[in-house]
């Protein structure tokens, strides 16, 4: 049976927000080793890219991710073991939360349409 | 001390699905017994807040809002039980996953600036 899924967004106290878009740029940095190739990999223009890395770093107190010398273009770049951390929790925070109201989700899914009508 | 918190989307099996603005706007018609009083009341277009209430009831088996006798602009509009239902539900879903993951958001504002540079 399909199953209904809790898409999480994390609002930080200093305003800054994590969610699915910029932990998927993460894994497909480390999966990929550069930005661009990771922009590639999701269907992201590199400029999105690099903005939502830019304010990844900048929203933490040591980067999560890390040129690699070359230049921005030029080199790869890699996670730090902040980066990698951030992606953990995010899951962990996905994985529990979602265990956790399994029953209200059925319960949602009783109330809702089997399938979404065509327009 | 300011806190993390979890902004919580439910993608349905069926593709639809049911967020905080939706939400939102269910309990302003709860408030308000208006589509347009509850639209202006979260500051969302009359016209975006009559597509929501269109798409929350489709999504359903049975509707989550009732619009009153006087038609779509003339009367009120009130939420039926199983409106009242899926605020509840949601709310519970809200408040049990955050519950669920305290120690993990406590985590990431630890990796997390204090403060949002100023751009």
């Amino acid at each position: 049976m399909s199953q209904s899924r809790l898409s999480i967004r994390l609002d930080l106290a200093s305003g800054h927000r994590i969610g699915p878009g910029k932990i998927a740029l993460l894994e497909a940095i480390r999966a990929t080793g550069s930005i661009s190739a990771a922009a590639r990999k999701i269907g992201m223009s590199y400029r999105r890219a690099w903005l939502l890395v830019e304010e990844i770093n900048q929203s933490l107190r040591s980067p999560a991710v890390e040129a690699a010398t070359g230049g921005k273009r030029g080199g790869g770049a890699s996670l730090t073991n902040v980066g990698e951390r951030i992606i953990e929790i995010y899951r962990t925070i996905q994985n529990t939360a979602t265990s956790s109201v399994k029953n209200e989700c059925q319960e949602m899914e009783r109330l809702a349409r089997k399938a979404k009508k065509s327009e």
